[in-house]
């Protein structure tokens, strides 16, 4: 059997089987950050890595600032959906030996402002020899208030789903310039009990279904009130991925008193009501294809 | 200008060249970890990240479970040689997608077995496609009590220059199954004032140079005193790398009562003397060409 013929998720869920954990892991694998006990009453260490893989995540001839500051920033979104403040990152760069040394001090430019624009300091990392192309990873720690702290997991039935930003579209551009929502995330975790959150990476067609199994509900979606990139069509907005807004499930008493005070706070962030968790019992998702699943469906109330 | 016209130092140098860090970091780019205030006067935390890539630190037919161990234990060595004790690790995981998932399982196995072994908590990380082959890259933190904390860079001259266990000879089978000097680390910053250390990883041809370098200080090493792998030469010992061996720095007034203890907690881990650090007056090394340098050099003593 061959890395293709197994999904992601499923991979993931095998590797991290058996992982023994002390109660000092408070978030393991498996939400957007991991978070551990750091020794005080009222903060919790944020935990977090993501990779960009030349001819995965851009191609050879993207622009290298853009390049560094998307590997920073991914991170940064991570932890800002866990209501968390980044810290320090460690930069791994994995290039080949015909790599120019310009594209290579581009990309490490660009980490430096992400770094800079997010109050991120750079610590540290190392420079490796790769065959061929440019590997970076960004390892990031963060912290976040213990009560302040916002997973995938604390999802309700009768939750209100909010989406921020608009949705689809993100490979014309957005995915490389993307600003992480951490004022926005630190914002609603300090306000509002944000039972459930995430940041979109995959597109919500992968995502949600990824929230509402780690809550343990079903969720229905109001297509209709999506919100749809400028010149992007519904099924991108579901299935593109890359958009990195926050997804988040709040008690419906307190939805409108966010969005009014939301619309005061961020006059310039969209904030949309896409729909609401439900029992697991009324549909749990069978979106091992959620992709078409989703593309299928044009209008209307979907109740998955 | 392509990256194989540049050292690797000089790289890193200029790359990280402009980095602003705050007072709470102690310790930046450079060393073997980056160590971080981290709220508490006892402790610091530390950073380490690591990448093993196949076709360069393994090939495609390299067992994948002593793969997964040396990408764990390397990060362990790093947060060894500051003192410190590992505490959680994020693994990062990107494979082509002809890989046999048996072979990443594999890998996988190996990262927890050393994790168990070495008191590490895989919190997370991710799984990536890659274009081609194997990448693994290990972010490890830690905690090490600010008192002893071990740098590269504190040496003083008149030091006497020690390394654990044997050089040269690592390719053999060593670099893939070796044991972090993780307890005797610990033992030694507890016991001792440790002016300088760290891991050899590079060959202390290079590695040895660099403490130096950060100490601000020369050498004068005995070459007749390296301990030399059965069946290694001493070109070997000095040029080959991977040891994952401590080279550490102490006051002279120290370096017998350490030798005596030395051989009574760790009867079966060779410990030699092989030198003392220096006036930098009395002649820093030109050692961008080291290893030639150090090759030419058959016995005796060279101040450098």
């Amino acid at each position: 059997m061959t890395l293709e013929q197994i999904h992601e998720d499923e991979l993931v869920r095998r590797l991290t089987a058996n992982l023994t954990a002390g109660s000092e892991v408070v978030l393991g694998p498996g939400d957007d950050c991991a978070a551990v006990e750091c020794g005080s009453r009222k903060w919790l260490r944020l935990l977090k890595t993501d990779c960009l893989i030349e001819g995965v995540h851009f191609s050879p001839d993207t622009d290298p600032m853009r390049i560094g500051w998307k590997a920073m920033a991914r991170t940064v979104s991570d932890i800002a959906a866990c209501g968390g403040k980044p810290g320090h990152a460690l930069v791994t760069l994995a290039a080949s030996a015909e790599q120019r040394l310009a594209k290579i001090e581009g990309i490490y430019a660009g980490l430096k402002r992400a770094a800079a624009e997010f109050g991120v300091t750079i610590v540290g990392g190392e420079t490796a020899r790769a065959p061929q192309g440019v590997f970076i990873s960004v390892a990031t720690d963060g912290r976040v208030r213990r009560s302040r702290l916002a997973t995938r997991s604390g999802g309700l039935p009768g939750d209100v789903l909010f989406v921020t930003g608009k949705l689809g579209g993100s490979i014309h551009g957005k995915h490389l310039d993307f600003y992480p929502r951490l004022l926005e995330a630190a914002w609603l975790t300090r306000r509002y009990d944000i039972h459930a959150m995430m940041d979109l990476s995959d597109g919500l067609g992968t995502d949600l279904p990824r929230m509402a199994d780690a809550s343990g509900v079903g969720f229905a979606l109001t297509v209709d009130a999506l919100p749809v990139t400028d010149g992007a069509t519904v099924g991108n907005a579901i299935s593109d991925g890359e958009d990195y807004e926050l997804l988040f499930a709040v008690d419906p008493a307190a939805a409108e008193d966010l969005e009014t005070r939301w619309r005061r706070k961020f006059p310039y962030v969209p904030l949309s009501r896409i729909g609401n968790l439900t029992d697991a019992a009324s549909g749990r998702t069978p979106l091992a294809s959620g992709f078409s699943y989703f593309l299928d469906c044009k209008t209307g109330t979907i109740s998955s």
